[in-house]
This record gives structure tokens, sequence and C-alpha cells, in this order.
């Protein structure tokens, strides 16, 4: 039987594809490369490894009987951790977090420094042509950070804020370990309540699991001092929307962003959409859409593959039953 | 004869305003607290110092024969450099140069992330409450950055940028030569034409000098690449807002962010508010608006006015044949 790996992956370049079939040929594998918006079933149903996104990696998991090992070329695989995402419970399941860091690093200080800056102002009075006075703008510097989430995303937030010379950079992640020396602090989970009534500002980075669902609620947020600023860039239903909203129009914080949501696209009768204080953007911190991201994604399916061929244990393995 | 010293200084704390009057109580100086947009001449004409802004710091300069020292809580002080403007020649000049690069440095990065990450479109579907899809994104990570002027601003952008891992940072200055380590690279400012040859994010932070003039000019645009981006937080006039906006009309430069223009407030009639992929902000990058550049800017007031006092040499004092 012919070993077949599909690639189901958009905005892949050359050099990337030529990357994966070096790879794959070393590996023993025949490569094909499919677009995840316009691949039918017959064209990966049958293959031993599944490279990818979309529709088709989720219908081959729940039913090809085939698949060994499944790479996601994205991060939050909290769907493929379902009881039943598999029709083989045995297949592999990695996914590409490590790839995303870098990006959703970026966006997340982005979004950080325009609601400190007051942007959105500015912005609105450039748009009407208006030249707004200054306004009291916040600083990175001399604040308290708090970043909820130390894996790949908050260790890169933590090496690139180190530089604004803010305060202390506090992480926070369920076993209060972390082994990134840019943070000053870590805690675990349990003490979340006691370090965000000294944070200003707020930075999350959660995977989507039972134990995160909700873990921004309003409890938490009674405990930030009206002058603090949240951002999200992990998963949407880790903060308890409805509360985050009544937060800001009571002015008990300064600002929030969210580059996810509870429900994507933002359903048109989301309160959100009108909450004042709020910066979105639909969910784009983080995409195939940086060459860096794309480049390191390649670069960590072609390593787990040729693992995966000398049967090594593989580096990207997802823990299915924590759910990241 | 009382020794008086005039402050007149917006957004001026309680903190502050303790920090100077005991800075003065030292020097043997008396100083009054006046407002830069409600303050007669009477209260300021008869003072030895000013420490201020504003129309009554400019007539004073221009008028006063008691004033002996004017620090300027600003650091663009070309206008103070021409023949002219002081009625007593060997007024000292000082300005806070300085007290601005963290706010600027930060206002910076945010606008060269919000062009990279394509802010302005995605914004633009939120207002419309569209949720527009991934589309391709530029990164800090692999970058090469350079930073016309190397001083405060320019310093404290290369510490800041040195964590997103750009591929290098080069400084371009007027020596060739700069102490701060974070750059990877210096150059003289002939080399200038040169080094955007290879620049994908170049950052402004150039006093207005007869030699800062329209430094990028035409010539100098041609000679950088269409995915490249401009940034300017120093002064308006380093750029020529014409070639500027014909670049990016036709497409030789990715984007642009300005926060200061040759004309302030930017004229109805000016072509940059219909310049495409064109970030503006009025002028508030760096402002006495943020907490650390407030005391910052009144601790080094207070320290050049012992210094002042015992007949010391100023630290913050104005080249006033260079401009700054």
């Amino acid at each position: 039987m012919e070993k077949k790996l599909a690639v189901i992956r958009p905005a892949i370049s050359d050099s990337e594809q030529e990357k994966i079939v070096l790879a794959a040929h070393d590996a023993g594998y025949t490569p094909v490369f499919l677009d995840p918006k316009n691949v039918s079933e017959s064209d990966y149903m049958d293959a031993e490894i599944i490279y990818g996104e979309g529709a088709a990696a989720k219908k081959a998991a729940a039913e090809s009987d085939v698949l060994r090992w499944l790479c996601a070329s994205f991060a939050g695989v909290d769907a493929f951790c379902r009881p039943g995402a598999f029709r083989n419970e045995s297949t592999l399941l990695t996914n590409s977090a490590g790839a995303y860091g870098v990006s959703l690093a970026e966006h997340a200080i982005m979004m950080a420094l325009m609601m400190m800056r007051r942007m959105p102002v500015f912005e609105e009075g450039i748009r009407n042509r208006r030249w707004l006075p200054p306004m009291p703008q916040d600083s990175i510097k001399n604040s308290v950070i708090t970043l909820l989430g130390t894996g790949d995303v908050g260790s890169c937030l933590a090496r690139r804020l180190r530089g604004f010379e803010p305060a202390k950079i506090i992480g926070v992640c369920r076993s209060g370990r972390c082994r990134e020396p840019a943070f000053d602090e870590i805690f675990a989970t349990d003490r979340l309540k006691e370090v965000l009534g000294e944070t200003d500002l707020l930075i999350m980075s959660l995977p989507a699991t039972v134990q995160t669902k909700h873990i921004l609620n309003e409890e938490m947020l009674s405990a930030m001092h009206p002058g603090a600023y949240v951002v999200n860039v992990g998963r949407g239903n880790t903060i308890d929307e409805k509360a985050l909203s009544a937060a800001l129009n009571e002015k008990r914080l300064a600002g929030a962003a969210l580059d996810v949501m509870e429900t994507e696209p933002l359903p048109e009768d989301s309160p959100l959409w009108d909450t004042p204080n709020l910066i979105l953007t639909p969910h784009v911190a983080g995409n195939l859409t940086v060459d860096y991201t794309r480049n390191r994604n390649t670069e960590m399916f072609c390593e787990d593959l040729l693992r995966y061929a000398k049967g090594q244990p593989l580096l990207h393995l997802v823990d299915r039953t924590a759910g990241y």
C-alpha cells in the first residue's frame, strides 16, 4: 500500500512545499497538496497522515479508519479533544502551538498600546478631519503586566514586553511553573484573583478547556482596578463576555481588546459591538498570514514527520485530556 | 531683588509641584506656577528663570531682559534657535529631550504594528460590523529596522524593538556614532540612501534643523522597496510630504504613519488626508500626558536648577547652532 500524506493547508509557499516534499521523501511518504477550501473526500480519506486544517481535517478525524496521525496547522485543538472527534482513538494528534506566538504577541502589544494611547479616539478625530488635543495616556513603562497563559504566546510576550520597562511581568498558569526567564514572578491559577488586584494590563492567551472556560468572570473582573486593561488573543470562551461588557459599560475597566470571542464571527446582535472602550479584531492575531508563522509551522511538521517515520515520540503531541 | 522662577507648564501634578518648590527653595528661588493657556505678561516678564512652554515662553525669550535661563518643557526647540528668538543672546536655553523617548517609542511601535498587521482595514470592517477574513500581514520579527535619529527616542526604540527579534537594528545619525548597545550597526547620515535600500521599517525621530529638512525626499524614498514602512515621530519638516504622498499613491511604499507634519494642525486641503495606507495622529506621540514623561520632565528641570544655582554647567543645554 502507498504511504500517503495529505497536506491540506492554506497559503503554502513554493519553498515550504519543497521542504515538505523533501522531508516526506526522507520519511518514505508521497505528499499530495490540497486546497482546504476546495478539496474532495477521495483526495484525503485514504491518507495515513494529514497536515492541515478545515472541514476536511475534521471529517478525516471523525471518519477515516486509515488516518494514523493528524497534524493540525493551528493551535486551538479543543474541538479535536472532545469524545468522538476521532473514529480511531489511537490516531496521533499534534498541533502547531509554537508557530503563532510571535504574531499573537505583536498583535496583543499593538492592541494594548492602542488602548493606553487612546488611539480609537484620535483615529475617529482624523477620520472626521478633526485635530484633537492631547489627552491623558497610559504607558507600558512602570505598569504591572499579568500574562494569563505562559506557553509560547505568553513567553513571546514576556520577552517583547521586557524592553518596555514594565514595573513587573507576572505569569499565571495551571502549574505555577514556567522556565521563561523574562517573567518576574509566576503564580498558579488559584492565585489569579489576588494577582489581578495589582494588575494594570492583563493579556490572556489560554487554550479552551473545561478549566479555562469563563476564567475571567465577574468575580475576577471585580478584583481589577478601573484603570486596568484586558487583552485576549487566546480563545473567546475564556472570558464571560456579559461580565466584561458590564465592567466596560460601568467604567470598572479602562479598556479591553479582543481578537477572539465566544461566537465567531461575532453575531449581529452581540452587545460587544456597542460596548465602549473595546477594540475588536476578527480573529486575525494569529493566522498563516505572517511569513515567520508559515515557515515555522512547516518546520514543526517536518521535524515531527521524520520522527514519526523513525518511530520516535512526536514533539508537538497534544494532551487530549488537558485539551492542548 | 527677589529671585523669581516662573513655571508655565500644563498638567503639573501636586507631587511635581512639591518637587519643584523644594528644589527652588534649595536653589534660592521663589517659584510661581502659571497656566500656559491663561497667563498675563506681568506674571512672568520679571522672572530670571522660566520652565515651561507656550506663547508666554516665546514672548519672554523675545522680549524679557531679565530672563537668564529658559528651560523648555518640550524637546523640539527649533523656533528658539532662530536668530532673534532671544532678546538677550546669552540667555541659557535647555530643553526636555530625554523625557519623551519612552512615549514616542511606544507610539512609533504601535503605529508600525498597526501598519504591518493591516489594522486600519480590520478596524473599518469592525466599524461596519463586517468580519473580514485574514489577509497578508508583516512582522517586526526578521525585519531590517532603520532608526533615523539615535538620541533618546532612537535609543528607547532600539531597546524596545530588540525583544521583537528583528533581523537587525541600524541607527543613522549625524556623527555615525552612538553608545547605545541595542543597535547592531550605526551609520552616518551620508550613508542613509544605501541603508534605506535594505530597510523594511524606517522610524524617524530627528530634530528640525537645516540639515534634516526634507531629509526623506524623493531620492531617498526611491531607494526604498515597495514592502517598506515609514514612521515619523520627530519633526514634520524632515519629510517631503509631496514625495511621500506620491510614493504611497503609486504603491512604492507599503505604508507610512505620521504623528508630525510640516504644518500642524494639518490644513484642510492637505493631500495627506486622502493618501492611501497612511496613518495620521495629531502630534500626540509625546506630550505631557503620560505620568512617566511628566515626572521625568520635572526631575530634569530640578537637576539643572540646582546646578544653575551652584554655577555648574547645565545638563540639558541646547546647542543653538546645531538646533537641538
